[in-house]
């Protein structure tokens, strides 16, 4: 099984991104853990060490997807 | 089965999402149909309309995600 990380903050975009990209992974493959940076600012900066710019993004096997742009990380702190 | 279509220009950013994330996709529900626009200009038309603004992006059941980013859609034409 291998790891993706759903980095959002609650935004309409991110939600959008959530309901209909996140679940579209193939289950069999990828456990998703979802991380609201918005209310979990302790994990900002592991975020951003996997080269997060932006939510909502998705880290898989710790290389950063930017899907649309909702938020900047910057904003997030 | 739903139906993903995933646009491209053969960049470097296009090939690592292709590569990584394309095929995360659940298999079983999606089936990904891949556009090169660089070679496939009679498409962007489409892929404008479906609100594809650059690439690479997947359209997945008529939503446009755009995947980090690698070339405007207007540098293609």
């Amino acid at each position: 099984m291998n790891k993706a990380i759903f980095y959002h903050a609650g935004c309409p975009v991110c939600v959008e991104a959530e309901q209909q990209f996140v679940t579209a992974l193939n289950p069999s493959n990828y456990q998703v853990e979802e991380v609201h940076l918005g209310n979990d600012k302790g994990r900002i900066s592991e975020a951003e060490a996997s080269g997060v710019k932006s939510v909502p993004a998705l880290v898989i096997e710790g290389a950063p997807f930017h899907i649309n742009f909702g938020a900047s990380i910057n904003d997030l702190k």
